[in-house]
């Protein structure tokens, strides 16, 4: 659907350490502008407890500051370089935020943290995605669900996470009881953000995300949304009083969730009423603005990386053992959104090379590695790795799993270990899809985003090779701010200069990817052979069922290894 | 038995790249002088070839003019430093060398290398004992000899070795048929050198080491000697005909081979006459040297081990599965000498420092990685490794397995990881004393000796911990010269003013530890949980028998390794 040049759509992504503005131009897709602001607050905006390092929490307000800051700053600049460019062809604005990250609020919505009582207490503050301070609730919870409510598990991948709302606001009640009963609420910051932007913030009208809640918060139609009261009362009978302070009914981004309130619209320079969608996760935005759809899988690859795709809602679905989660419309309205991941990617290259330190000075870097270990042909190593250095998130949910490295001799060298860690995560991203497709979910093409898809050639290529599906990398850099955008413009919807659906937004201005690797035959066959080495370590190390005798492992790499290494001559 | 002070015996150690002469004080076991002479050929000392990496040979001239040298050198030193020496004080000699290390010879004992016209041609040299160009033909005398003959096997741990005599003569006669044809006979190194000395070099007069014989060449009184002509033949006629022009009787080096002719007595500046032992490998003769004894192991720690105890020859023995031999008299007269090893030790730890380069400039050095690797506790870091990098040797006799890691997380450091390797080699040697304890020959006491054993306190301590047994060192820093002169006082016999046996010898020479390495209750109990571990490992990759799953092994780690730390806060 084309749409005037000069229309735009804002996107707002309040990551870990910083709020992103991008402004997208509909119909081309192009980003006039972007602006990012630094939280103000903590150690690169996160509070930490020095005794605690499971700690890590947010000052709410700077999520308000932050917003102010980099609206009116990309709004600044898209008058320098958007020639006759106006705040009012801004068709809607739309937001992204870590998850989930849950702030306790008063009855009128306003964070704990705002009040003088509580300014200083960490408890009071924005509970960030990585706060792992309730790994003991979080067990607890796991516990009484598996025995009482399996299938409250069965949609997020049999283990509930210190990373989920329930295991944070259950380790506030038990860690300080006075921020739990001063908490009128809870609201995740991608439900808080929209909330203050339209107005909205009373926690009854407040129109929570979707994904947040089915993802984080055990939301579900089938058992009447969140888990019942008295499976929380279980837990501790305040816990199920609040149950009825939170919520019951959950948004897609497609919605909006109002519109700009005049104060707000005065602050950034925006037109009052400018629509602005409900918000949601980073990741599953991302996925929006990578282009994620039915037969398509988006990997956010960082130091772990979250693997998401959809499925249409009247297909037929199974439950997946070992997802993450499996939510209707917590990507795209009218599709399951799909969610899986390796607790670890970015991260084992980074310990290999900062916490190993390997090559001396000059050959450690992941340059240097990258460009030695690129030259290597596969299996003429004879290395093999499980990708478990923290743990296994997808399939078999287990964070008591470690990593493994065989095939050793005197003469391997870093490069062919980097090169075994870098197939090791793409034997784990195989994993996870076979996973899908044993399942019936397809996957035929993958789209690549984050830092290391697009900066590292050489791992994009193994993956390649090792699914034996194209890699293709995301045209934007920011799919998650674009994701954002594009919901602003459904939000806003036809009417209004936007799109009607996330299909016509996405086709519009999310773009072809610019970068496709593809992989090759040959070599795609001997990773077959390895990936079937890689699944036997995986189940007999990795699951209570397998059994049998892993005397042909050293045999079989040594045997590919003589072969490769034979062609390497030849 | 007490000396007169100021008699002394003389040991020569021809090693891979120079010769020793230690000259050893009887009575007290001082150490009076000794000379090292590097071997003037090739590439420090040996003889490569480009083309062939699994070449190694040796020029037989260097073994003599290195004896003249270094002999004329120890006697310098001694006139120098003991009041009243004279060399008609030394009783005997005594001669190791390494081994397998065949030379082809004419019908006067003369090496081929010595004729003109195979002055230049690398098969017509010593044939070192890491040449592996026998490979192939090692894997046809196994194959040959586990069909038809499996008892030559059942003393050499079930299969033929490349770095062993017939592999190498088998080699030659394929490889170099000339040189096959103009050798009349082949001699071992510790065979070639006494008999030099003592002018009994025609093949058919030379005393052939009982040690070289029975642990390389399939030699065993049960089967009349050598393998038989009808083996032999069938690997190739030629081979069959060699047989004859070889050897049917081997000697103890109790006995002597000779006494010094006249030439080599002017040459060296000693008594004509002087009693030469018959010559042993420099293991063999280091354990002597070391004090082993029936319920004493002695571990010879360098880049691999060899682990050698023995036990007496009138008690009931099986063959033991795995070692590397089995030979009756082998190290001492009227006992079973027991021979099996680590195909790579000190290798292992080399490769971490020399070829991974862990840790920056500073902290990756051997010392750096050992100083912070002892104040680790066991199990602590999660980690456990298997020591496979250069194949298993004992128990499992099998050169197609390979290093193993398991247990990283993204907080595992280098010294970390050096101590697992550490604790899995100590984890291959318990294996090894398990499996002599298995077939009732019991190890109390071990001794270790080499340059590691001396030099890193930390590899000795997590030994006696891992083994839970007292780890001695060595007196001797030269146990295999030491060996060698002890011989040489045996050979000489009490009427020569030397010894009537080994045992005496040993108790009058080889003094006691000085440094103990006692193990620790409560860290043996860790490493006894580990070893159970390791165990599962070692047998599920290593062993065609072993059925099971391995689900609980990270766990278990991460079990022991939670307590440990708590441990450490405590």
């Amino acid at each position: 659907m084309k749409r005037p040049a000069g229309t735009f759509s804002l996107g707002l992504d309040f990551g870990t350490n910083s709020v992103r503005a991008l402004l997208v131009e509909l119909g081309t897709g192009r980003e006039a502008a972007t602006a990012v602001h630094p939280y103000g607050s903590g150690r690169e905006g996160i509070l930490l407890d020095r005794a605690e390092p499971n700690l890590a929490r947010q000052n709410p307000a700077d999520y308000l500051s932050g917003t102010a800051a980099c609206v009116k700053a990309v709004l600044a600049k898209a008058r320098k370089s958007v020639k006759g460019f106006r705040p009012s062809r801004i068709v809607g604005i739309g937001i992204d935020t870590t998850g989930s990250t849950p702030i306790p609020v008063d009855r009128a919505g306003v964070p704990l943290a705002f009040a003088k009582d509580f300014k200083r207490n960490l408890n009071a503050q924005a509970w960030l995605w990585k706060d792992h301070t309730g790994h003991a609730e979080a067990a607890q919870i796991t516990e009484l669900a598996a025995r009482e409510h399996p299938e409250y598990l069965a949609k997020c991948g049999g283990t509930y996470s210190s990373e989920w709302f329930f295991s944070k606001i259950f380790h506030c009640l038990r860690a300080d009881p006075r921020v739990f009963e001063a908490a009128w609420s809870w609201v995740e910051c991608c439900d808080y953000v929209p909330a203050v932007l339209t107005g909205a913030a009373r926690p009854e009208a407040i129109k929570r995300s979707r994904c947040a809640a089915g993802h984080k918060a055990m939301f579900h139609d089938a058992w009447g949304g969140l888990p019942s009261r008295g499976f929380l009362a279980k837990l501790d009978p305040r816990l199920g009083e609040l149950r009825d302070r939170l919520y019951g009914k959950t948004y897609t981004s497609d919605v909006p969730a109002g519109g700009l309130t005049k104060d707000w619209a005065e602050k950034l320079g925006l037109p009052a009423g400018t629509p602005v969608a409900v918000g949601a996760f980073d990741a599953h935005l991302g996925a929006i603005g990578a282009g994620v759809a039915p037969g398509k899988l988006v990997k956010i690859i960082g130091t772990s990386t979250c693997d998401i795709t959809v499925w249409p809602a009247d297909r037929p679905l199974a439950d997946i053992p070992g997802l993450c989660g499996i939510v209707d419309g917590s990507v795209l309205p009218g599709c399951f959104g799909l969610e899986a991941g390796q607790s670890a990617v970015g991260d084992i290259f980074n310990w290999f090379v900062a916490g190993i330190k390997p090559g001396g000075e000059r050959r450690g870097s992941h340059e240097a590695l990258s460009r030695r270990a690129t030259r290597l042909r596969p299996g003429a190593s004879g290395l093999l790795a499980l990708d478990w250095n923290n743990g296994n998130r997808t399939i078999l949910v287990d964070q008591r799993l470690t990593g493994l490295l065989v095939g050793q001799t005197l003469h391997t060298t870093p490069e062919e270990i980097y090169r075994a860690l870098v197939e090791a995560t793409a034997f784990g991203a195989l994993t996870i899809i076979n996973r899908f497709e044993e399942y019936g979910v397809k996957v035929g093409e993958v789209v690549a985003c984050g830092g290391i898809a697009e900066k590292n050639a050489f791992l994009m290529q193994v993956y390649a090779d090792v699914l034996g599906r194209e890699m293709k990398i995301a045209r934007s850099a920011q799919t998650c701010a674009l994701g954002a955008a594009v919901a602003g413009s459904v939000a806003a919807g036809p009417e209004r200069g936007g799109y009607a659906s996330f299909a016509d937004a996405q086709a519009a201005v999310c773009g072809e990817s610019p970068r496709i690797f593809r992989p090759d035959r040959e070599r795609h066959k001997i990773y077959r052979e390895l990936y079937r080495l890689y699944r036997e370590l995986h189940d007999a190390f990795g699951t209570r069922t397998w059994t049998g005798n892993l005397h042909r492992v050293m045999k079989d790499l040594l045997g590919v290894r003589d072969v490769q290494r034979t062609n390497d001559g030849g």
